[in-house]
């Protein structure tokens, strides 16, 4: 039976977890080792200065075990294959997250970077999030209902090294899915504004506020078109992130850019 | 004149900001906008919960303006960017980072974040950290006199989109300094261990303890293996994270791999 390790950035509360949860372990054996609590936002953080709790809880039904970790998703991967589990998974998936993990939005993405963390520490690896999956009434039985064709497929499949999967599910019913699309990372530049606000005390405080830019130049094969037109978009992510293009280019001008400001004069 | 945006993960009070920025404000036009304290291994961490404070802060010398953040290293460049700095810098430089970004570690480094974010934001930008920077005698001098050499080299480059430099520099004198390689991004494994530990309350704890590993399979042009010789490795780094090459395979793979997973029966 293929072995799930789940976990996502909302915490180990989170209906789209617990949906995941539920749906998976009907057909999997399933491990959820997530966050304790909200840690979206987070990126790729790790926690070093301080120590990690693990608490073993009982989310019910037939999932094979369940913790909830005092950290990061990236902590929660790494305890989970170094110290939590007893059996190797076969695939990580994390999420299902409450909003999009759109284009750009990836690098700032706690659920991507608990599969990241997946992928390098060598376990296949999916992000899924559910666009419309911050409202209140948000159904993540039809992500879940994909997630669980989808690990099948994953795990067969055998991803590159230093790469995951990247999955964004439309807020739609499954029969109103128009399809999945393989896509690329979209731009989804937002305008960053910051609100300056006066505390109760008269000190200033700052407040992020940003909106999404129009993003009418995204690419046609990109992520974000592929949700626009209610299709599920499978993005293969990777993190080798060398710039081999310009790492030539440098090499070639390497004499005349570069050499002079080590020479002593 | 240059308009440098300096910050780091180190905080404000870190010698290595304030050895960079001193020695670069005697050149150019210097501002520094740094998270209050310590941020170290927040990866690319935006807050979007609470507020951020901005307090000005008189570093001295010849430096235009000097801002502590209550945030990340990524809150602070977008919040310079967007509201704190009356004019737009030329270039971001992330630094000095008080021990290697080498490797995969940069998926964790505040560092490197704050130059991503510089980089995202339209800026060209470097990160740049010290190899021995966590030494207590550490010499933060050899680096501050290659950036200051370095920034009007990079001004004039115009970076790629999505690309940032990312620097090491030996912890030796300048002298002993072995030249500069173009690297691309090395291995750098770590073991992993979490140490299970019982709190005076014996209650379990655990704590990251990994070590790196035997790095013997570092390629030749990689910057672990650059450091190791002494040279200054200056490594191109892209957040294009879309792996082009599985996306093509999918997509000539995707009536049989994926298309059923959305047909109803």
């Amino acid at each position: 039976m293929i072995k799930i390790l789940l976990s996502n950035d909302d915490g180990i509360h989170a209906v789209g977890i617990r949906t995941l949860a539920e749906r998976l372990s009907s057909q999997y054996e399933v491990y959820v080792v997530a966050p304790d609590r909200e840690r979206s936002a987070t990126g790729h953080a790790l926690t070093l200065h301080k120590p990690l709790r693990v608490e073993e809880i009982d989310l019910g039904g037939e999932i094979a075990g369940a913790y909830a970790v005092t950290g990061t998703p990236s902590d929660c991967i790494k305890i989970a294959l170094n110290a939590v589990l007893e059996v190797k998974p076969d695939i990580v998936v994390s999420g299902i997250n409450h909003g999009p993990n759109l284009g750009a939005d990836i690098l700032y993405s706690g659920t991507v970077s608990a599969a990241l963390e997946g992928a390098l520490l060598g376990v296949p690896s999916v992000a899924v999030s559910l666009v419309n999956g911050q409202d209140k009434n948000a159904d993540f039985r039809p992500g879940a209902d994909f997630i669980a064709e989808f690990v099948p497929q994953v795990v067969e499949a055998q991803l590159p090294p230093k790469t995951l999967l990247n999955v964004n599910m439309p807020g739609v019913s499954f029969s109103e899915v128009a399809g999945i699309k393989i896509t690329s990372l979209g731009i989804r530049m937002y305008t960053d504004t910051y609100e300056k606000r006066l505390d109760p005390r008269n000190q200033v405080y700052y407040w992020l506020a940003g909106e999404i830019i129009d993003d009418s130049d995204e690419a046609e094969d990109s992520d974000v078109m592929a949700l626009r037109n209610n299709f599920i978009s499978v993005t293969p992510v990777t993190f080798d992130m060398t710039n081999w293009k310009l790492l030539e280019t440098y090499r070639d001008q390497f004499d005349s850019n570069f050499k002079h400001l080590t020479e002593t004069p």
